[in-house]
C-alpha cells in the first residue's frame, strides 16, 4: 500500500462540522445539504481516518429533548462501533446561538456565563462517555469590538474561573480528560481574548490546575496574525502543552479560510509536519477545514482525502530531508550542532573570566562567517518539490 | 500650567536612539546629523521629560577604548546631574553589528552567544551604576527566515539559559534591576522568537527566576501582528508583568513605523492610556519612536514634545470619560458590573444544582437582550473628539 | 440646530441591509428580528437621513411572485413619499443564493452568468423607476480560491462583457443611471477580481462606455488590504470616477468588519472627510455598516445616528483645520504651494538646459532642509482632539 | 543538460543591487563587502543568466566625476562584451540620497523634482547606450506618512507631468525604450502613491503617451498588501502592460523581504510561472531579491542560482500540469470551457428575450452543481510536489 494511503495508525481525525459544513458564509446561504453524522462516520472510516470529533450541537440539535438526544447519541455510537472510528476529542458550541453574542465564559451577563458552563459540562459527560481524552475550548465569542465594553483583566478573571471550575469537575468525576485551548486573534469578534498560542500558554500558568490544560493550535489562526505556525508549535512543545492540533490552510491575514491542509502556505505546512514528526508528537492529526463552498458532496470527500494525502506526502518528504547526508552536512555547516550545546555549561563565573568571550573576541571576523542558510533552505525546496 | 504641559512627575522618558535617529532606513541614508547625548539630555529636560534611556552603543561607540568610554559616561552623567534627568532603563545593542546577524543569545555560533552575554553584562553594570532599575531585552535578531536554520525548541533552551545567567548575575551583584523582554513579531528577522506579548509571558514562566523578568511591550510591535495593544497590556497587567512600556504609533501590519505617540491608531492609543491610568501603572511612559526622516532637528523636538502632549491629552479625556455619569450609566447598562461578579461564587456544586442556570434558562430571551455597546462606544468617541 | 444634527442636505444615506442586518455571521445565527423596509424608511427619515438604498432581495424576497413583488414595491414607495426620503442608489444581490457560489458575471457556468445579467437588469428597471441615478456593482463572488479554477484574463473578458451589456441596456432605455463598481480584496472569496480601487479604475478604461462607469469605494475594503483609503479616494477623484462612496470602519487586515463610521481608523476618517469636503464631492455619503451583533434594535438606531454625527463632527474639524492660520503657515512651510506648481512649466528643453537643475544643484543642502511635517500633523491632531 | 540548468535563452536577469546587497537593514550594518560590478557580470554569466540590470548609482557612485563615471561604464561594458550578458533594463536611484526624503517626481520641493528628472534622463541616456529597452520607475519615496503633507491629487499631477516629460524625451531622442512602473504599497514611505498593480495601470491611462508606459510588478510588493500576485499579473497581461517583472519571495504583509524566488508563497509562485508560460510572456525573468544577510558571498551565489533553478522547476511542473489528461478533464468538469464562451454572443436583445435565462431558470438546481475545484486543485498539488 502506498505511503500516501491513510490508515487509522496515522491518527487522522475530522470534526463533524468540517465535512459537514454546508457553506453558509457571511454573504451567502448553504450550498450543500446537511450530512447525517452516521454517514460522516462511515465515509471517514472508508477514507482511512482514525477518528471523528464533534461539538455538542453538531450531534444533537440545540434545544433537542432528551429522547431526541439519546437517539442521536445511540445512532452515532452504533456507527462508531461498526466502523471502529474513535472519538479522541469533543468540544462545545459556545458561539452559534445569539445567547453567546457577547461571549460565553466571559459574557458580561452572569446568567449567560453560568449557562455556558453548564452546557459545557453536559457535553464533557458525553465526551467522557464516548472515550474522548481531549476537550477543546475555542472561545470564539470571548472578545470585543468596543474599547469599554469588556474590562479585559476582569474578563480574564472570569475565564480563569471557568477553567478552574471545569478542572474541578473533571477531577471530581475522575475523567481521563484534558482541556486544549484553541487561540484565535479575531473573527467572529473584532479582537478575541487569548489571541495567539503565546497568550494562551501564558494564561494556563495562572490556572489552579495548569497540568490539565494545554493547547489546540490551529494553522490558520496563527497565520491570520502573520505568525509562523511551526515556531508557535515549537514553543508549545517546549512548554509541554501540545495536547491537540488543528490542521488546515490559510492565505495570510484575512478572514478565516479553513482551506484543506496543504493549501495556502505549503512551505509552512512542510516545516510543520517536519516538526511534528521530528518531535514525536503522537496525538491526533485533526483536520479543522471547510471544503470549499463551491463543491458538492463529492468535492467534500475529495478534499477530506486530500488533507490526509498531503500530510502523508509532506511527512515522507520531511523524513527524506532529515535523512539526506547533504542535508546533514548543511545542518552542520550552519552550526545547528553548536546551537544544541549550552552557551555556558561551565557556569557564569567561567564565562565572566573567559577573555576569549569578550576582550579577545573578534566580532568582525565572526560577523564575516557565512551561515550557509540559503543552501540548507534550497535543499529543503528540492525535497519538497521532489527534484 | 496647562494639563498638556509635561513635567517630570508624568514620568515621560525617551531613548537616546529615538530623537537621535538619523533617518537611515532600508532604502536610504541618514538625513540628519548625529545628536550628542549631552544635547539630547539637555533638550529633553527642557521639554519636561523625566528621563532618558540608552543602548550601550548609543552612548559609547562600538569598539571604543576604555578612555573614550569613561569620557562618554562622564559627560553623560554630568548632563544628567545638571538637568536632574533620570536613567530608569537601559538596554543592549545586540542587533547592529554583523556579528549578531544570526542572533545574539540564540545565535547558532556559541562564541557569538558568549560574546552577547558578556556585552550585555558589561552594560548591566553601567545601567546599575546610573541608577536604572529596568533592563530591557529586545531580541530583534533572535529568529529565522529559513525553516531548518533554527531549531526553535533548542533556541528557546538557549534563550532561557541566557536569562537564567543574567538573573544569576544581577542577583549575585545585588543590583536592584529587573529585566523587561520586548516582543516583536518580525523585522529585522522574517520571524522573531517570542513574537508577541503572549509568547514572552509564557516564556518567562519557564525561567529560573521568573520574578526578575517581565515585559516591555511596544505599541507598534503588537499592531504589526494585527493585535489589540490595550488587550495585550491588560493581560500583561493581569500577569503582574508590566515592568516598562514603549509608546509609539503604527498603521497596521507593515514595516515597523515607530510613529510619534498618537499617530497611527488614535482610538487604540486612547484605550491604552485609559487602561494605564485606570490600572495605576506607575512606571515610565517611554517613547520609542522615530521622528520622521523628512524632518530636521527642529522637527525632531516638535515630534518629541507632541508624544508627551498627546499622552496628556488622552489621559485628560480618559479621566473625563470615566467620570462622566452618562458613561457610568452606560457601563451599567452594558453589565460591566456583572462581569466583575464571580460566575460561581457559590461553588461548582451549587452551579450544577441550579436549574435556573440550565434547565430553566431561556437562551432565546437572554440572546435578545441588547448589550448597549454602541452607545457606550459613541460616548467614548464624543469624549475623544471633545464634542 | 447644532452642526452635529444631520439634515437631508447632508446627503446621508443608508442601505436597507445595513440597519437591517440581523447579525448572522460565519459562526453565529441572527440576533435581531428582520426589519420591515417601511419601518427603516421611517426611522431613517426621523434621524435626518437623505436617502435609502437597496439590493433587489432586500426589498423583494428572492423568488417572490409578481403580486408579492408589486406589493413590496408599493409599500416602499408609499413610505418614501410619506417621508421624502430619496433612493439615490440601488444594487443587485449576486452573492447570497447558492447559484452564485462561483460568481455571477464571471461564473464558469454560462447559464449562471446569463441569469445574473437578467437579475441585474430587472432591478435596474426598478432602480430607474424609483429615481436612482447610481447603480452599484459589488462583485463579491467574482473570484477564486483555487489557482486553476478561474482563468483571470478570460474572467475579465466576461466581466467587461457584462458591463458593456449593462451599459448598452441603460443607454437604450434612456435611463439617467451610471454604474459604480465596488472593489474588495477578499471575503467571501479568497481573492476577488478588481481587488482595489486601482484595479477597478484600470478595468473601467477597457470598457465600451467608460463614461458610464465609476467607483463606489468602501472604507473597510481598502483597509483590508492595508491601503490608505483617503489616498485611494484622491486617485479616484483625480480620475473623475468618484460616483458614490461607502463609509464605515475597519481595524486593519482581517475579516470585513463594517463598523460604524468613525470606529476603527479615526485619523483615516478625518483625512477622508477633509478630502471629500475639500474636493467638493457632492454625492451621497452612504453608510455601509453593520450595527454590532451585540445590539438590539435600539442599538441599531444609536449606531446609525452615530455614523452621521461622526461625519459631521469630522467635517467641522476639517473645515476648522483648513481655516486655521497656523495650519496655513505650516502648509506653506511644508511647501505644498510648490507641489502645486508645475515642475517644468517652461518645458523639457528649458529643463535640460537649466544648470541649476542638475550640474549646479546641491543635493546635500536640499536634503538637509526640514519638511515641517510633524508640526503640520500635530496641528491636525490638535484639531481632531479639540485641544 | 538538465532542464533545471539555466541558459541565456531562459532570459533570467539580475540587478547589480540584488547579489550586490551588502546586508544593511533598518537595524543593522553591512555584513558583506561591496561587489565589483565586473565580478557580478562574470559570475552571473557563469551561472547561466541572460542579463544584468542597474540603477545609475549601482554602477557609478553618487557624485562621481566624469572621469570616474566613464571608467566605471567602460569596465562594465567590457565585462558585458566579454561575457555576452545583456542589459535589458535600467533604472534610477531616486530614494537613497537624503535629497529624495520627501519624494522625487512628487517631492514638495520643485527643485528636487527638477533634479530627479535630470538624474533620470541622464541615466536613460546610458540605458539606451547599453541597449536597454525597458526603463523601470520605482517611486519608493513618492508617498507620505502625514495626512496633510501631500495633496495626493496634486502629487498625481506632478507624477503625470514627470512621465509625460520622460516620454517626450525618449520620443525625441528616438530611443527604443519603454517605461515600466513598479508599484509598492509602503516602505520606505508609510503609504506610497500607485500602491498596487491596479493603481499603476489606472494611472497610465491618464498619460500623454500611455503606449510608452507599462508595469514592472514585483511578487513581494503585491503580497505586502495581501493581494494574489498571479491575479494581478493576469490583469496586467489583459491590459497589455506586462513590460517587465520582478521575481522574488515574501511571507505576507510585513516588511519587504525580497526572498529568493520560490521562498515565501510557493504555490503562488507555481501559479505565477504557470501564467507567464501559458500567456507566452517573452520578456526577462528578473530576480529582484536580496540574498539573506546571514550569508557570505558563497551564499549569495547559491541563492542566485536557486532563483533560476526554482523558476525552471516550476515551469517544468506547470507544463506537465497543463499537459496531463486528468487535469484537462478536471478543467472541463470545472467548466473552464464555458467561461471562455461569451455570455451573450447572441446580443442583448436575445438575452432579454430568452426565458431560459431567467423566467424558466432554476437557480436551486444550478446552485446544487458541484464545481470540482478541490479535485482540480489537488491535481495541481500533486504535480507541484512531484507525487
Amino acid at each position: 500500500m502506498s505511503t500516501l494511503t491513510p490508515t487509522p495508525s496515522d491518527k487522522f481525525t475530522f470534526g463533524l462540522w468540517t465535512v459537514g459544513w454546508q457553506g453558509r458564509d457571511p454573504f451567502g446561504d448553504a450550498t450543500r445539504p446537511a450530512l447525517d453524522p452516521v454517514e460522516t462516520v462511515t465515509r471517514l472510516a472508508e477514507l482511512g481516518a482514525h477518528g471523528v470529533t464533534f461539538h455538542d450541537d453538531d450531534l444533537i440539535p440545540f434545544g433537542a429533548g432528551e429522547g431526541e438526544r439519546d437517539q442521536a447519541v445511540k445512532r452515532f455510537r452504533q456507527a462508531l462501533d461498526a466502523t471502529g472510528l474513535q472519538v479522541p476529542m469533543a468540544t462545545t458550541n459556545l458561539f452559534s446561538h445569539p445567547v453567546f453574542k457577547d461571549g460565553a465564559f466571559t459574557a458580561n451577563d452572569r446568567d449567560v456565563r453560568r449557562y455556558a458552563l453548564r452546557k459545557t459540562i453536559r457535553n464533557i459527560d458525553l465526551a467522557a462517555e464516548l472515550g474522548a481524552t481531549t476537550y477543546v475550548a475555542w472561545g470564539g465569542r470571548e472578545g470585543a469590538e468596543h474599547g469599554a465594553s469588556k474590562d479585559v483583566r476582569v474578563a480574564l478573571d472570569r475565564l480563569k474561573e471557568a477553567f478552574d471550575l471545569l478542572g474541578e469537575y473533571v477531577t471530581e468525576q475522575g475523567y481521563d480528560l484534558r482541556f486544549a485551548i484553541e487561540p484565535k486573534p479575531n473573527e467572529p469578534r473584532g479582537d478575541i481574548l487569548l489571541p495567539t498560542i503565546g497568550h494562551a500558554l501564558a494564561f494556563i500558568n495562572q490556572l489552579e490546575r495548569p497540568e490539565l490544560v494545554g493547547l489546540n493550535p490551529e494553522v490558520g489562526h496563527e497565520q491570520m496574525a502573520g505568525l509562523n505556525f511551526a515556531h508557535g508549535i515549537a514553543q508549545t512543545l517546549w512548554a509541554g502543552k501540545l495536547f491537540h492540533i488543528d490542521l488546515n490552510g490559510q492565505s495570510g491575514p484575512k478572514y478565516d479560510q479553513d482551506l484543506r491542509f496543504g493549501a495556502g502556505d505549503l512551505r509552512g505546512a512542510f516545516w510543520l509536519v517536519d516538526l511534528l514528526e521530528s518531535a514525536g508528537y503522537d496525538g491526533p492529526r485533526h483536520f479543522d477545514f471547510k471544503p470549499s463552498r463551491t463543491e458538492d458532496l463529492d468535492g467534500v470527500w475529495v478534499s477530506a482525502a486530500a488533507c490526509m494525502r498531503n500530510y502523508l506526502a509532506l511527512k515522507q518528504k520531511a523524513l527524506a530531508f532529515r535523512a539526506d547526508p547533504a542535508v546533514q552536512a548543511a545542518l552542520t555547516a550552519a552550526r545547528l550542532d553548536q546551537l544544541a550545546r549550552p552557551t555556558a555549561e561551565d557556569g557564569l563565573t567561567a564565562l565572566l573570566a573567559d577573555r576569549t568571550a569578550f576582550e579577545d573576541f573578534d566580532p568582525a571576523a565572526a560577523g564575516a562567517r557565512g551561515m550557509g542558510f540559503e543552501l540548507l533552505d534550497q535543499l529543503a525546496m528540492d525535497h519538497l518539490l521532489g527534484l
